[in-house]
């Protein structure tokens, strides 16, 4: 096993995910050698001889260690029993070609709170969106946060303003864990005002999660680089607003490279902030969700997804609203309640139906109790509420 | 030819569509034969016998013609140059079967105002959805119609409170032809509030039509039987705002029924009154809509439809956004704007590239004037507004 302190040496001499780096990894040589190669300009290093060129005279492995361990953060590697092997091999031997830094695998990566990153994204929804969210982002966030909470799933974003401060304050507040992966170092709050909401991250059983060292800035390419994360580490990765090109987009591209379950809320056609969650429902880049429920249905495969099976027994219909054509000419061919009844010939007549029928019809609608015969005037024994006057119909 | 008053006597004695009727029609019979077969109770009147019984002996013909002269409604008959022959028989001719009454088109249409159904149903679009219509319902709708009339559409709807009132008011307001499909007779304004609104069709170009003659009242069951005929004269039906089980969701199965082209517009999940039309979109019942545009290009079919490329347009990207990730790599690692510039070398450091990568994109930024030099010092020339603090990435 390699030493820590090489690791860490890798993490800043190289920028983010390195392809060079991982052929050598895969070529059998370990961290140790690997540092010391880059240290000394080794002739094999390939392509990383150029990659560390501006870095790899710097080396600050125990003092970022410490500075790290100062903000409370541990350095994971391959080597630690807390590294996320399954979802990466699930991801990123998904991809098609492994061609570029991207679509690399992290080398290592900082972590605060809980170092059982395996146990936090086995059942996990990436939950992301614009920092310029809506009442209904949030409201949206929250409702959905809070039933994936139910069904026991970690909820992983990127600790940003807007839909990914609300998704890991609702998850806290739902007690299921949370983990933000971040685009810069220990030590480095952004943004600044989650500074508690980190906190509490890593102090209700979830994680702080980052690919760089100690210090290290959330420049633009950084969150690029960080999006994929969020996006492999989570079962199914959820855009819940998002306007036209925005950087959640980008998530739910790797997400779909990853082979994982894509998923949007719609939004109306009105506002600018849906405008990219709907877009990529329309373009199928997406699975539009519409409730926790259905969310879980998608993740869990379990059987033939319905949407539409919970919301039947929700919104059972009304002994009215399960009438046949032929049985609601009828029942409408009869006064409303409180004005009187009328023959069956009349009946017939008024819903322009053979009397025979109407007969049949009026005896079925009394064994289920919404008429009644008195005499020979039959009479309806129910109305719906405004019924008659605004009938959704 | 028949006269016009076995069609309206046929059209009083025979409730809505009727197969019936209509296999004797398809049997060489005229409509003269056969209203003077079921006067008579005659033996080759098959199921229309039991169909007319209750109404048979009325004879109200010409006084119905009268009356509906009176409210400024006209007769039309499969023999009328106004007949919508085309959009019946595209319709009704895709229906699997015709075994009840509803898989039938009408047998005579009551019309006001234009005459000229086949031209106003040509090119046309039924938009349909709730009465209890949101804010949002509102604008959408008046924004999709606004745009429709902007394509040349007629705008066909049920004349309903919510919904249907905004499609048609908007349709006025645009000079788009509209026309209103009632489930009531001439005489009946339904609802009383839009009569104003109904005047204001029939003078401006557009039409009000019904399958019932004059008098006759808007029962449940006539809504649904109308919502098939809004279905079959649209070249397509969309749905705005629907709950679960609302009677626009009727409209859309029958255009499905019919082989038109359906569409819904997503709204959001925390609305009851988007529930139904996203559901429609998740069980693919209905295409999602984000535009006028977007329908217009559903509806010609020319080409591949592609909602996203007109707001390609639209949204057109900034420089930055174009940049490639090492070239947003090294653009981060200059200072912000107006704080100085930094030297090669050490930009190479900050990016963690090798110089001669980062100095071959330097060059490539300064061409695209994104960056200048300065002796040794390379410094930003852009920045987007608050790009910095909220990158959107």
């Amino acid at each position: 096993m390699s030493s820590i302190e090489s690791w860490a040496y890798l993490s800043r001499a190289i920028e983010g995910p390195s392809v060079h780096l991982q052929a050598l990894l895969r070529a059998g040589r370990d961290a140790d050698e690997i540092a010391h190669g880059v240290r000394t300009r080794a002739s094999w290093l390939g392509g990383l001889t150029r990659q560390t060129e501006a870095r790899y005279a710097t080396n600050r492995a125990v003092a970022d260690l410490e500075e790290a361990q100062k903000h409370g953060y541990t350095l994971l590697t391959p080597d630690s029993a807390g590294w996320p092997t399954a979802a990466l091999q699930t991801s990123f031997g998904a991809l098609e070609s492994i061609s570029t830094d991207a679509e690399c695998p992290p080398h290592a990566l900082w972590v605060r709170g809980s170092r059982d990153l395996p146990g936090l994204f086995e059942r996990s929804v990436g939950v992301v969106g614009t920092r310029a969210a809506t009442a209904y982002g949030h409201q949206a966030t929250a409702n959905l946060v809070d039933g994936l909470g139910g069904h026991r799933y970690t909820v992983i974003s990127g600790g940003a303003m807007g839909i990914d401060t609300v998704a890991h304050d609702a998850a806290l507040a739902a007690s299921t864990p949370t983990v933000a992966i971040a685009a810069c170092g220990a030590g480095v709050s952004y943004p600044r005002r989650n500074e508690r909401l980190f906190e509490r991250i890593a102090q209700q059983g979830g994680s702080l999660v980052t690919e760089y060292p100690p210090g290290v800035t959330p420049d633009r390419h950084r969150f690029l680089t960080r999006n994929r994360l969020i996006a492999a580490f989570s079962t199914g990765t959820l855009i819940v607003e998002a306007a036209f090109r925005s950087g959640a987009l980008n998530t739910l591209k790797w997400a779909n490279a990853f082979g994982r379950q894509t998923m949007s809320v719609p939004g109306p056609i009105t506002s600018p902030e849906s405008l990219g969650t709907n877009l990529a429902i329309v373009n199928r880049q997406a699975t539009m969700v519409l409730s926790a429920d259905h969310i879980h249905e998608l993740l869990s495969k379990v059987g033939h997804v319905d949407a539409q099976l919970a919301l039947e027994f929700e919104h059972a219909p009304t002994p009215l609203q399960q009438l046949s054509h032929n049985e609601l000419r009828v029942y409408d061919s009869l006064p409303p309640v409180g004005e009187g009844g009328r023959e069956a010939e009349r009946v017939a007549e008024v819903a322009g139906m053979s009397v025979g029928l109407t007969v049949h019809l009026l005896l079925d609608l009394q064994k289920r109790n919404l008429v009644q015969r008195e005499g020979r005037q039959w009479k309806r024994t129910v109305e719906r509420a405004g019924e008659k006057a605004e009938a959704q119909l």
